[in-house]
């Protein structure tokens, strides 16, 4: 499946907004989710990771359970104010050629996972620890909801500085081609609006 | 009033906080509502657009019925979780030579809105969508309220990295000269703290 | 006190997360307080600042009352949309040889802070203004509490892009030494996991 | 157009949800806005109010424009932390005969009014008091926004327990024939659930 | 497992507090999630639901597919503001001879749901309504997560006007009994504060 | 100093929000502190205790610091989501004789507080332990912070349904005569407006 989405990749960047309304207005997850810097970008396949709160033993799991190129989805039991994952996790992800980290919570040593490159997209920076409770209740690879969206191991994730998108695996090729067809279209219509046309016609808004 | 704008503006650059204080602590918006980029500046007339909540129908229609120069004034009613306003608008919105956007909701597209230079003064950055709904209640040009803050057509807008300052037409042209007047002040006032004195005494704080 | 300090810096910069693990967990600010900019960084003794909600007499006060090399903590009674800092007090402040300010609330002016390199941490950038009231009820290095974290004068405090971590004075020494030996063999650990080894294994996570 | 409202109450009692949903799912307030006991009952005309922030000004004159038998809407520039309305204007509102009140801010002498029985609904209760500025912005009788809900002068206002709807007059009587329609239905469909039968197939669930 | 709780509850009535105490602090739902009237109580086997956020079709599965005695515990994806029930699913709720309902999300009728003695714990009373869309994902029985609380089917639920714990089912009767005798042991600590001895001895807090 | 209070509590009973009118708008503490129930009062002297978060050792230290008649005014450190105080708590404070407990966190077996008649005013009801570290820092006695209200030992504390209110000890007895007067003085305007005159005219608000 990474592969298809390596080919899928091959075919140029797309806007994660444009991505979102190809395939009609699904999958985006929190708003507060956000890159650690704004020219990350994420492209791949979703390792979904539940975690129990304050704890981050299943994210050192899933950096094994994972497969390269996996980007892991992890909801953290809506405790956001802990660093679940720092540069000694990054650096065993870059190790295992995982593709970057989605959380639903905090991160620390900001900087240097910036520097180091490796895509976070995160909900807060937070210096407060986690334990690492053998007996805690999560998941590696089962699905995981962030709201209105119900993320599968597989399914395309991506992301850039507008935030995240995550679309099923089944129909991942179909949306990300509706979507690079959508950003052509909307090229031809800008085009048209520098040359003095209007919205309210092209889209019939009357 | 806007070529009076122009005339101000040409008297050089004013902080966006020295503005609001020498105008009497008035006309301060959201401090949540924040520019894409730090170094964004507003400086124009103000054109108030309500809009439906998660709707961007008016927001089309703003950008026909603003004259060029207008810098567009948003409330969504209070659903701060859409994303209102992207590219294709911004281009809209060049194309009309439109002087920026604020906006107390989402805007995506945000690294492209950043490398048009547009500047986009918003609460959040959001990937979810709007509808266009021809029913919708709203209105353009008319005043609109922002908790403390009622902004009518042609006030003067004033913004950069600390926010957005919203200053009566009928003042402007006085609280702006007060502005320049209060800065050049602090200049002198700096100085002589770099020289030791001290602000208990200069301001009187005892 | 500072002077340990000093020598302590001459050591070499270490991680925020990093001491707040060595010292065992202890001393995180609230994790809203950020730098203006990431790069900006702390080290040095506190000085603690209660001021009263949305006024700023407390902190011209603080400027002359702190000595150089301090860095204020300041508290504002639970009053964020303000901003209680600027141009002016940043002035004042280096020329005092003040080392910094950590703020629960807003400042403003906040590129020029940027531009002028005084490392300002704060809650958020706000243009709202405040009061100097001569009655008001604050404090001046007595010690002031931030949820689970009471600063005390002359505690260590240091920042960097994850932001804050306050240390007691009498075991900074200790903590600093014991974070710097910690990145120590978190650098060997992470020189391990390039390696493919992994940590679950290092660190005993079956 | 009161009257009207009158021969539709003595119609008998509707539920809020009920109406909610027989108007198709319109016209519901913020859900924190609730009556300061449960047994409250609101049905008549509105007459929307907009006040500045912290100011019960306008409300004073909301109670002199309003006709006998209005409902009071306020809107109070998204400032809550404030009681805007006492014993006091609630002993003027019941002179005037008004029907009511809905805020989406604070109110205070709660006690007093619960046992007067001037059915008050708003969103906080609040000690601190407001100002009485003669040059403050507002509006009496023109329409008011609260969200996606727009309400204007003789909309019909109906609040119990469950909270606030508001029905746009031309519509109110139709709507309010359709709740009682669907909560005949309704007890049509409990007398069968009583009976055995099940939601999935009454609803046609599967 | 059902009959196990009668037997239990036969014992007599235990405070939420005690229990959660003599259960090593597990087990307590959001603070957010209180019963619709104070004297509203719970004790017997859960049955988890996962409903999509704004949508109550799972929640009328839930109903024919729990056992009579079963209590509800309704994850509703984060979604708060809608009212997932009402008269008529309690109507059905106790045709099916359930045990009540707890959901972290809003209900509506509330009034009547008190008047009929349908034991609801909720997070809000929400006029806004919900849809059925019969491809949203959800569960029934399987394991949900509210924070740091995972709860299983058949785990024990009691609820009084403190909110709601929730006891794995293996040990329930032995953390009971634990309450049980934890309070009785508390009654004579209050005989004992009552004739003058104070918890600082009693307790050992020197 | 409680005496005076007593012979001012002799006098009559005011209401809080009165109180805070007659004291020139001061003392309002956090409008989310309520009593659990509605018909609680308080008036007496206050006792502040600062309180580590999730802690409630300083309680029980205070319960014997505190003089008969003496109210609790707890900080709780900004950690809102813990029962600091239940049953037997209430039981020593009744031994104790004191006067009641307001606190700025939560509470537990709040239905037996209710029972027994201890005037709990608190932000929330919740069932979550705390602590009870010997090494925690806190006071008892020393003055304590909520916002912009400092309470100094032997300040009068008032409440009701509308929360509480705190006035300096020195200006109490004025402050509270001046209370009675002004609900006098309401009391006759509130006979005009019943006679058909108008705030409008009686305030001034023209």
């Amino acid at each position: 499946m990474a592969q298809n989405y390596q080919a899928l990749a091959a075919e140029g960047e797309i806007g994660v907004a444009s991505l979102y309304e190809a395939a009609g207005k699904i999958g985006a997850l929190p708003s507060a989710i956000k890159p650690l810097t704004p020219n990350f970008r994420l492209f791949g396949p979703a390792f979904p990771v539940q975690s129990p709160p304050a704890d981050n033993l299943w994210l050192h799991r899933a950096i094994y359970e994972a497969e390269p190129g996996d980007i892991l989805i992890v909801h953290v039991g809506d405790h956001y104010e802990a660093g679940y994952w720092g540069e000694v996790m990054t650096t065993a992800a870059l190790s295992r050629k995982l593709g970057g980290l989605v959380i639903d919570g905090g991160v620390r040593d900001s900087q240097r996972l910036v520097e180091v490159g490796f895509p976070v997209f995160s909900r807060t920076i937070c210096i407060r620890g986690t334990a690492k409770d053998p007996k805690g209740e999560g998941s590696l690879g089962a699905p995981v909801r962030f709201g209105d969206v119900v993320v599968h191991r597989g399914d395309l994730v991506v992301g850039d500085a507008d935030g995240v998108v995550i679309i099923p695996a089944e129909v991942a090729e179909e949306f990300v081609k509706k979507a690079h067809a959508r950003e052509a279209h909307e090229a031809q219509v800008m085009e048209k609006l520098r040359n003095g046309e209007r919205t309210l016609d092209l889209f019939n808004l009357k």
